[in-house]
């Protein structure tokens, strides 16, 4: 088992570099912390580098202040390993894997099917509703208590991944883990507040003017949003993940099958995003791998040049095909 | 404990009238659902009566066929006791308990702490998150197996009453109860589909048309809508409780601390019906009950004579001067 595996790892080991993917999210940062104090707690040092910033809403969290930017690069520390959270990919830390130039060993710790077995010691759980569920794990095996912040940062993991306990990865064990974390005192409509109620009113606004373009054909089978970069002229960035939430709103939709975003990207050069989203009955990474991007069967993207009239033209006439 | 006290009346009783509260939503009917089941599992006979429709988007349960309505009457049956659920008053249950009027003995399952222990055997724990929460650990006490489609009853009412669990009822108990009823085979993201993501487009664009009006004073700490009766002279009847949607999307707003929906009854008389929500700083409760309404301390509601406008005014101004 890769969970054993993965205690010797660290029993064996002193200074741990730890690092998650960029676009970090609740799993990733929960990962990373929750790890962090396991090993501090083991009498072992740690440093956590990040090659992205702390993701908005989650400046609430204890003990942020550990992290560092790959920016500001790391002197005059001797590691012994180095542990990537929730990376399918060491690439997916960004620049930080390149730090470990010497190559020390790699435990790799992960819940995506598509892992790529990177490290020297590879414990991957698809089955897992994230890393933090993981490493929860890891705290048993290694007889370390969960304390107040650890159980925050593992109940975060879970929460965001799950989206809030409602997403397929949830299972029995997602529940019996937070049952545990819960009765360490964290309050949950607080940190639900954190996560998902601290949008800015301008940012929420540009949400709410764009929710009425939604269309929908094929006898309801499909909806999407079509966003032209005149919405990001003003605000380049949102505190949220914009397509995202288009997705989660089309896809309360009754009958609803597929369920597609396109957003044209600011740049020099003419490309859109496009998110997919299917039910079950359609294959979007199938439509996604046609136009070179990829995903899974139910959750797929692709960056398509063109412009955004062209590019919807294409990719609405391959999902109306399958829809068939 | 009236646990004990419901188990002893259960036991006694041999034919049960089972009612819930009007306005249904899935605690009321998981919890009827899963007490049919309970005591005909222990041989004993049971009639759901319900003084309302199922609620919309749960047809898909399985069993409900046994559920009857209240309106075609219930001829050449004796019961022998009455039982409500999630009812904190008889007059909850429309004009059900009316059927009682031999005085048979009630037995009183709830969670609400305003419940007027109106019962023979009243059991009220306001710290179970609903009442399907109570009555899986009837099924514990009384050792009957929980099934396929009994877990499913449990699963939809903690689910729903806990807003997927990120309500402030939700607890370690009830994630430890929804770990168990998962292990029955519940596909989480379908039945999440069913409750949540089953809205036919006409009330999909009700809502994404409300949604830009939303408006925000007092730097951001007060948002509300105001919603005139023309909205609802094509749509009488929406699928989802339109207000409820405005309060939740109102309060994903960072640093908001009060959210008001103002909607315009049909009906010959002009009023209003206010609902108001808090994030805890300031009292709803006391502002509703000053316009004769009630509620809690962060939920509360009240149904205002007067015009809109007559009323946003009167309204707003209590709520300003609370927020300062």
């Amino acid at each position: 088992m890769s969970l054993e595996k993965s205690v010797e790892f660290i029993r064996k080991q002193k200074n741990f570099l730890i690092a998650s993917h960029t676009s970090m999210e609740g799993d990733a940062l929960g990962s990373e912390m929750a790890f962090y104090r396991l090993v501090k707690k083991l009498g072992k040092d740690a440093t956590v580098l990040n090659d992205d910033v702390i993701p908005y809403g989650y400046d609430f969290l204890p003990g942020l202040s550990v992290i560092r930017r790959f920016k500001k690069g790391i002197k005059n520390i001797k590691f012994d390993c180095f542990v990537a959270l929730d990376c399918s990919d060491l690439r997916r830390t960004g620049e930080v894997y390149t730090v470990n130039s010497d190559g020390l060993p790699i435990l790799n710790i992960d819940h995506h099917i598509s892992n790529s077995r990177f490290a020297d010691v590879n414990w991957v759980d698809p089955r897992a509703s994230c890393c933090c569920e993981m490493i929860y794990r890891l705290y048993k095996k290694l007889n370390v208590p969960v304390d107040r912040d650890v159980a925050l940062y593992l109940y975060i993991g879970i929460l965001t991944d799950t989206g809030s306990f409602r997403y397929s990865n949830t299972t029995s064990e997602t529940h019996r883990v937070a049952a545990e974390l819960l009765q360490h005192g964290i309050a949950v409509p607080e940190v639900y507040k954190n996560v998902y109620g601290n949008i800015p009113y301008p940012d929420l606004r540009v949400l709410s003017e764009i929710l009425p373009r939604m269309k929908v054909e094929q006898k309801g089978r499909l909806a999407w949003f079509a966003i032209n970069r005149e919405v990001f002229a003003k605000k380049k960035k949102l505190s949220f993940d914009l397509s995202e939430s288009l997705l989660t709103f089309a896809r309360t939709l009754k009958d609803v099958e597929a369920v597609l975003v396109f957003k044209e990207n600011l740049g020099l050069h003419k490309d859109v995003r496009v998110n997919f989203r299917s039910q079950g009955k359609i294959d979007v990474n199938r439509i996604a791998n046609f136009f070179g991007g990829g995903g899974h069967k139910t959750a797929s993207g692709a960056t398509i040049k063109g412009s955004l009239e062209t590019v919807k033209k294409k990719v609405l006439k391959k999902v109306r095909e399958a829809l068939r």
